[in-house]
């Protein structure tokens, strides 16, 4: 298996952690979605990565869209379940996976990568400053919500890590890497973070070599 | 099971016609999403309609999110399945409501909703007809890759009807209330749309009565 990835694209990092998590081979094939001529990302109308290139009995094969790629891991490789075995549980998986991935990235992370990562390593346009205002006006709500399921639950939707751990830590990484989380707020959220990034899965990903945008100092940090 | 349902919420319309396609009972409990003191909205920080309430062995529950809704059907209530039975038509389905639940809806659907259906029956702000036109630049491209879809393949994500479909439906469905598709310049869409709307599980939406805004002439039409 190949996963389409981009260093600071949610939907690829959270794959990349649930393919770890899973214990299924891959490699990283890795991106930059501005540069628009690339194939995986030309592939379909649709065109978002992250892309898996995957084969079934010789027949080889891309699922495009987070979603979609989310989901087929379940599908496909259900040996270890990031969904839980619950039909209520796997709501509550989706619920929150939801949420991330549409109200987080729409209203906060989708802004501070675009104002404050990819203006900055294309070097063509300056940040927007009210785009950034909107998403950091939107960040205390986000994780208020976090550190109260953090303090009720082991894990965000239940007693189990699940793909919803993994969708939020995924969001929250790259947010951290800009070093726009108060981690001090919520302290539930911080220990469950903490729990999240000591994992072998998500530590590879934090020790990535990524250009010219430092890192916070917290984002590796196991101790912050 | 009860349904929140909102008339011209695209997430509600899907599920409505889903629970008719498989055969559940279910009641509606009609709301307004503007009147934003109702239970089912506030039941939750993510805050979305459509709700499900259900309930297994006495104990009741609600399903919140569209995308842990319509999973939620598929996992709880499988003799009628709108994913597929194959891996690969299940991503292909999950892609294409990624798709239209995201993009289509935050580029088209969203915006025609909130400036030419909330703002009238609001009736307390002017549409903004920017954003309007924003979404009126993105309907043909979304168009003509369901053209294309429809005139390779009997639906759009295989040979079944499936909750692809029912996704597309419902948020074309809205468009085309108000009049803004132009059917003539996508034939395959128009026949598989057409076929789509024939089934009873749509038929009875496009009856509703929806207080002022009146749909345009080929809504309820089976011969458009």
């Amino acid at each position: 298996m190949k996963l389409a990835y981009y260093n600071f694209c949610p939907f690829s990092r959270a794959l990349r952690i649930a393919l770890l998590e899973k214990n299924i081979s891959f490699s990283l094939d890795i991106l930059n979605p501005w540069e628009s001529m690339q194939e995986d990302i030309v592939v379909s109308p649709v065109g978002n990565i992250p892309v898996i290139h995957d084969e079934i009995d010789e027949h080889r094969f891309r699922i495009i869209s987070a979603a979609a790629a989310y989901e087929y891991l379940e599908d496909g490789y259900h040996d270890t379940t990031l969904y839980g075995e619950e039909v209520l549980i796997r709501a509550e998986v989706r619920r929150l996976i939801s949420w991330m991935d549409s109200d987080f990235f729409h209203g906060v992370s989708s802004k501070l990568i675009e104002e404050k990562i990819i203006k900055r390593l294309n070097d063509t346009a300056f940040p927007n400053s009210i785009a950034i205002s909107q998403a950091y006006a939107e960040i205390p709500y986000h994780m208020e919500y976090i550190d109260f399921l953090a303090g009720k639950r082991k894990w965000l939707a239940g007693n189990e890590l699940s793909m919803a751990d993994i969708v939020a830590g995924a969001h929250l990484s790259i947010v951290d890497y800009l070093g726009d989380i108060n981690w001090k707020d919520y302290p539930h959220a911080k220990e469950w973070y903490l729990k999240l990034k000591s994992r072998p899965s998500f530590q590879e990903m934090l020790y990535d070599n990524i250009g010219s945008i430092i890192p916070s100092s917290s984002y590796r940090d196991l101790d912050f």
